[in-house]
């Protein structure tokens, strides 16, 4: 296109334009679309570590709740604010059952029942009509999970295949991110951005492998949808698939990989939540997998990973300066300066934004699913006591003769995923061998 | 009550309720009714102390103004900003007579009379038309009070009797809590927190015997109301009247009483008043009182006392870690983390709540009297030359066999009530012999 | 006047008053009558030593914009978000020309041209739809300046005849006040302030001739208006012309002026403009001129002029304790303690504000000018190279016999004014003799 084709400079003038949040996709409180789409799936709240023997003040979704272990080791959710005269329970006293408000003495157990309130006599007609409003929880691995939606249709909490794997161990993190939770979460379906902001902007911030060209797919899946990236390095071909969970989990493979030696059917490096805290805060809660499959140079440092810390670059503001931050931007630059609500309707999506708008399209689909009455679907496990999941990296030798061109790694990426997605009712060394015998079949 | 009458548990996502406060209590801005009622009596605005030879910014009611004192020592309170151009009497410079704008040089008196408008000729219109706005203040003990209502409603300022007293000496003190002023000044209503938050929640705060059960009744007074707290301790037993002076205003008995010993009419240790900075935000303004009759033990601290300061636990959050104030809560934590102003739509009010809801009556009728146009009680003197007011402490010795039921107790809080009601035309040192009296006749 | 004729005092109660702000002269944002004509004019946005190898994040009129200089040296001014999905340019990617956004690569030119939109290919239709916003910069003897306005209606950059003087140095500063641009820009058509601020309220906080009492007129100028401030110094007469050049910008005569030797056409200290940076912020951004005639005590300090500093008292915030701003306050104290945004409802003018008035009544006329379609003057330089101004100092002796009286000091400055507002068709030096023969034939 030559230079007379463009739109002439110099329109800032001309291009001052308002607009607002696409709120379906973006609100989260108590009653809005997405906020109940949200409130049908486990959640995580917090990291184990932080909830000692005092109560924890903790919000997710627009509402502030208090967290607390009683000394009974049971864990409770409630209201904040006693049902009472509204004293705040991060002031209440955990019990041997339950915790008791600070102010007037009423005791509530961690389902919320009403077990004392105060100086009121056992008869009191208002043990009839009290109860403190509580959430279901569920401890796991070092991460407390909490379901809040209504009390009929809590889902079974689900267990991943990835976590259940033998080599590699987990260790619980979370990073809190001042914007919206869809900006951090259509992140993991912009496979572009991996090439532009963590390789050409900023230098190298993963796998040096990761700053190759690549080409990409998408495709739905069971749990939401995948993306497919397959890249030529060297002698080898590398097919990675990640993955969106809905509505705001993702898993994602080795952040080191270099694809130097061959690899079928290696699972992720993180399993995480982008959970919102309210409509411009999100508190990313998840775990980060450790074995030595997935870091053969030995760059993961498991002792950065926990709370609000990670082992990689560029998730939060504090670690660096302002000048560092601007010298080499990593994804809390990009994602909390598109506004504390990314404004879809002032951007100008290209191809390249495939993924991002299929998946605000599949949320958007579930959204209104659920908002005309329809349920929506939850993870399952099959019979096979964990959830299949499609995240994965295959790493094989290329024996076509010449470099593979575009088409041929778009073949070899779709027979991967194909592969892979066609599996899930298989163990995952049956999996494994799978994608094994389809590589060593077809790569030539 | 068998657990099965109760409420379900875990019904969390059914509670989430939304509601307002109750304006017409808790708010205090110009026109407001429950603004316009506080207007109607003097309040304090400041310590004699914060008072120094420049101005002093306060906020009180919703405004913000300027506090000063001229170089002939009058006292002058006035609209922040000059009538003239609007630049901030803060920054004005004090004058022999009123203040200066040290923009313009307009210079005004302590009630607000335009002296002089900078360059303007001594013959201009505008001393006709500009008189800056100014409220009538009067300094008593360490305190600088102002009457902010309708010029011609202004009351005489009133002196209390427990002002006058020869065995105690006072001391000037504030405290500011980021909470609405209603649940600051309800809480001098609600006597079963006492037991709760002050011994059971955190240990003894208190005197021991503050933490023993009791019985409680309510009266109207002159003044507002009065609660009638009746304890067994020991050999004795101990009946406190704790007096609310309406609108805003708090007497209560000796903070370290263990009723170790009979006494008989003995006066407050806290004459304060809960005043209105905003909606949000209330300063405790008042006096400790200091004595050997108050305080047998030793546990007064009269060095703590002062602007933001007190000698007792609980009542600000700089004075302990967030971890110390959740382990021992106070009153500033149950207070102000019942929001930033109440939802008495969202509590769940029982009869142990009699108190606060009985002063709550008492001032939404005030309130409505006024806004109806009828006049509003004021502290009256009967020519004693202090106003009489109700709050004492009485211990006497329990002659009955065995300890006494609810109903002697019951019946001796309500004698010692109803002479301290009744004798309030006669002089102190009367009313205490009546009160002894009473007792050495009755309490067996 | 007597004290009868007076309003009463203590009328606060009565005086309390709510009022908007003046928004037609006030707000600036975009499409507001008052931002609108700004955008109408040259502005500057940041100093020249600001702009190191990173971006620059500048706000301006209401709106948050990158500014930054590309590796050819070239300045782009951008909108802040990327056009593709909003991530902040302030992190982007500074190029041999223009800067890539960090997130996908999106490049963009100086102009806001689209160069390369990241993974797009050079064929799509992006290229056609996109460009960024952009404003066009010039950059002056250490100052950025932008055009803000229409893409067909930018004047040409204009340079004052006052920045040509080879008796003067210049120097770039800074100082951001936190209020409206409208109460810093009226300040310099207030001398009746310059006698009481800077004299008497704080003590001389300016040369010692400018607390003397003094005569004032105001004349319209093709550039905006001047005021006339005549006054009676021992032997001399001193004149001074202060001028707005409208829409924003002033100029200032010599700060430490004592009027001690005879001077003609001396021209001014300050250029400055007085950019709102929003409604609420003003950022002043200007030179000082430096040179023995403008100083000759040597009181100026070259040094303490720069990035948010000047080498006179009083006006920032952090520059002095409040107690000593409270003591000696400056401008920044009496400005910005009018309110975010003075209130002219609220204010009661007289006869010594004529020059605020009249100063609003012409900003009022050309907003409505523009709104109305017609075009408003901009400065021009009538061939002479640079744009003639009306700013000067002119001392000279008294001949008169006798003190001079308030005619004669008002004729004087009006024959001053006159020479100097009719010769602008004439080189500097010939304005110059021509008010030096004006003073030689008439002071007497």
């Amino acid at each position: 296109m030559s230079a007379q084709d463009r739109p002439s400079g110099y329109r800032g003038y001309h291009q001052v334009r308002e607009a607002r949040e696409d709120t379906e996709l973006t609100h989260v409180g108590h009653g809005t679309p997405c906020g109940e789409y949200m409130r049908r799936y486990w959640q995580p709240v917090a990291l184990s570590q932080e909830l000692g023997e005092l109560p924890l003040l903790v919000r997710i979704l627009g509402e502030t709740l208090v967290l607390f272990r009683d000394r009974s080791a049971r864990v409770g959710l409630l209201h904040r604010h006693c049902a009472h005269r509204g004293s705040s329970l991060e002031y209440g006293i955990v019990a041997e059952r339950g915790i008791v408000c600070c102010y007037h003495g009423w005791h509530y157990d961690v389902d919320g029942t009403l077990i004392r309130a105060g100086s009121e006599p056992p008869d009191s007609p208002i043990y009839h009509k009290v109860v403190q409003g509580a959430y279901p929880v569920h401890e796991h691995d070092g991460i407390v999970f909490a379901y809040l939606g209504p009390a009929g249709e809590k889902p079974p909490f689900p267990v991943y295949d990835t976590e259940r794997r033998r080599d590699a161990r987990k260790r619980a993190f979370s990073i809190t991110t001042p914007c919206n939770w869809l900006q951090v979460y259509e992140n993991t379906q912009d496979p572009i951005h991996v090439l532009h902001l963590h390789a050409r902007s900023s230098g190298v911030q993963f796998g040096a492998a990761s700053g190759v060209d690549q080409v990409i797919e998408y495709e739905e899946s069971p749990l939401g949808m995948i993306n497919i990236q397959t890249r030529h390095i060297g002698r080898h071909v590398w097919t990675r698939t990640t993955e969106s969970i809905l509505p705001n989990a993702n898993q994602t493979g080795a952040i080191w990989e270099e694809a130097e030696r061959t690899t079928f059917f290696q699972r992720c490096a993180i399993l995480r939540w982008m959970v919102p805290v309210d409509d411009t805060t999100t508190r990313t809660i998840g775990w980060r997998f450790f074995g030595d499959r997935l870091d053969p140079r030995g760059q993961d440092n498991p002792c950065a990973v926990g709370k609000e810390s990670i082992d990689f670059i560029g998730q939060t503001e504090g670690e660096r300066s302002y000048e560092e931050r601007q010298r080499r931007p990593g994804d809390y630059e990009a994602q909390v300066s598109q506004r504390p609500i990314a404004v879809h309707a002032l951007e100008h999506r290209a191809s390249s934004d495939a993924g991002v708008a299929r998946l605000r399209r599949l949320l958007r689909k579930r959204i209104r699913q659920l908002a005309a009455g329809e349920s929506v679907p939850r993870p399952e496990d099959f019979g096979l006591g964990a959830v299949p999941t499609y995240t994965q990296d295959t790493v094989c030798e290329w024996r076509g003769s010449g470099d593979p061109d575009e088409a041929a790694l778009r073949r070899q990426g779709r027979r991967v995923a194909e592969a892979v997605l066609q599996s899930d009712r298989l163990v995952p060394d049956a999996r494994e061998a799978r994608v094994r015998a389809l590589c060593e079949d077809g790569a030539r």
